[in-house]
């Protein structure tokens, strides 16, 4: 088992990496009170993996609860927050309490921002069970919820007590969704590590296989990387945006389509091709690298074209639905842009540009 | 105009208290983005306040917008959240809108909601109106909305930019308002300065007349006090607890009688009386103690006796109530005590005691 640390003073925590890690002692010298705990997760994962966690918590804890969500995107909403919310006071839950997100990256989102706002805020632990959050939204306290009007719109930083990322749960993990947590491991070679991107490149069969050692270095070093850039701006005044590559577009796409419809690391695959041919057509890199990245992301078995969202003037409906971005400023968006392999920076870009981008980019 | 300083490091800030204090000079310095100020307030005070306040808003933003609410603590819910989530969302803005909260309590704590998860975050300015927002609500980051099970149960620890208590809102509140806000000023004397009870004991007749430098005097001196424990205890680990005097009782009040029926300042007077009398019982304070705190609040017009909630358990219906309160722990109810005039501490207590004391305390 890896230890990561992500130092942000006194909300400092660690994130431990391995195969079949012990929850109860994981939790000693973290959980200060041991009198209630509530798993929330939703009715896919508690098949595979809710009586291994509750049978752990359950030598420790005086009463274990268990809330079920239903599965999906879709249902990163009010009503879930809500719904989490009533079982927490119908069962007198109090300030000591201490949540434990059981799922992916919804589960996680969704409990974390109940952690922050139910009295104030509780503590929760992260116990991803999918690639996407154990190498990414697990990672650095944003949580959120969705709302009609765009993707995560409200939300809070907060950061966990602890994150267990624990291989073992990705054996259970369908294809799909192993493939679109590749998106964010794909992510960080381009923004951060090019050394990472080669040995992607030349492993990522044995990731697919599910290979244990081939896993163990792709959930540590996108830890790594992502615990590096949280703990020097953790609330995104400045460098953190970068760890949006790809987001901006896909984002849109998948608001577009419908939330669900495409799954975030699929929309994140095709805006990552789009963030990269408009970084190219600004001068920032060259042809041989967006044809390098578009390589990796078919070799993940990902989509590297968006979908048509509007017949009539799709680069206009991209544009709409970029503009409601959360980094988009005075309503101009902001694109995190590679500037030259490895390293990246958050800019904007002209309107005819972008349209370029988007109809070169989508089928 | 007089300055208080919160001490909260990176999120130290202001309270300016003074009467026409000037809007525009205060936020040089303060807010860094002058495209778009959203004012959020009630359609009570905004006939009263607003133009005042959008004018000079409109002297310095390039856009000003305005969201009204209904008046009253019913409101401070989650549709209403939502109706500033959609404004925000419709207008496109970003995260460098600033609110403004221009009200009382129910404005300040939904709007400081409001900015504390829009995009996770934006500046927030509190223009309090009330007493009781100026003396309490608008000081020290505490927001948040009602649940249907619980008064302020959802929410977060979220500071503002800056908070303009100003007297000149004063003079339009109504006598009923002014009274309950007074509740929250006399609430200081027991708990932290005994001194300040003396001078209220010989001004108050001055305060309800709206007598400036009595107001002053109360505004100013009721800030320190809140500024003082804030900035030792922000998230209420410990010593903030001791401003909640008079409030666990208070809340079962304002929730068994339905929210808005008993103002918050109406149910912490009869609720001090109760902690008052629960401390005497508990050999921490004499009789003298509690009738000095009972005139004073007579004097203030305020209710010295709580409402039955239930004519066949009363007591029972206050426990079950109380029980759900933040401070709770393991079911065991949490009360702020007197321990001897202008010092507070934060204990249980025995439910037969405080059966009785309920008993002697309602009418």
């Amino acid at each position: 088992m890896n230890v990561i640390n992500i130092d942000l003073g006194d909300r400092t925590y660690e994130i431990l990496v391995g195969e079949n890690i012990d929850l109860v002692q994981s939790l000693n010298g973290i959980v200060s009170d041991f009198r209630v705990a509530v798993i929330v997760t939703n009715v896919i994962v508690a098949g595979y993996h809710l009586d291994r966690v509750r049978n752990s918590l359950a030598r420790i804890f005086e009463d274990v609860r268990v809330i079920e969500l239903p599965d999906g995107e879709s249902h990163k909403s009010w009503d879930s927050l809500n719904n989490i919310f009533n079982s927490l006071l119908s069962w007198q839950c109090d300030r000591k309490t201490t949540l434990f997100a059981l799922g992916g990256g919804v589960v996680g989102d969704l409990t974390g921002f109940a952690a922050a706002t139910y009295m104030r805020g509780i503590p929760f632990v992260q116990l991803p069970t999918t690639l996407l959050a154990q190498v990414d939204s697990s990672v650095g306290g944003k949580t959120a919820i969705n709302h009609p009007l765009g993707k995560n719109m409200i939300g809070a930083f907060y950061q966990p007590q602890l994150v267990i990322c624990d291989f073992c749960t990705l054996s259970t993990l369908p294809d799909r969704e192993l493939r679109a947590g590749l998106a964010e491991v794909i992510k960080y070679g381009p923004i951060a590590d090019i050394a990472f991107m080669e040995w992607l490149e030349q492993n990522l069969n044995a990731v697919m296989a599910k290979e244990a050692a081939a896993l163990a270095h792709v959930v540590q070093r996108s830890c790594e990387i992502k615990a590096w850039v949280v703990s020097k701006d953790e609330k995104e005044s400045g460098l953190r945006a970068i760890l949006n590559f790809g987001h901006t577009f896909g984002h849109a796409i998948e608001a577009g389509m419908g939330y669900g419809v495409w799954l975030h690391g699929e929309g994140v695959s095709a805006g990552m091709v789009m963030a990269a041919e408009l970084s190219r057509r600004l001068g920032l890199v060259d042809a041989d690298f967006v044809r390098r990245l578009i390589s990796l992301i078919q070799l993940a078995g990902l989509p590297t074209k968006g979908p048509v969202l509007d017949a009539n003037d799709n680069a206009g409906r991209y544009l709409e639905l970029m503009r409601i971005d959360k980094k988009a400023e005075a309503g101009e968006i902001r694109f995190v842009v590679i500037d030259g392999p490895g390293r990246a920076l958050v800019r904007s870009a002209p309107d005819s540009l972008v349209r370029e981008v988007i109809d070169a980019c989508c089928e």
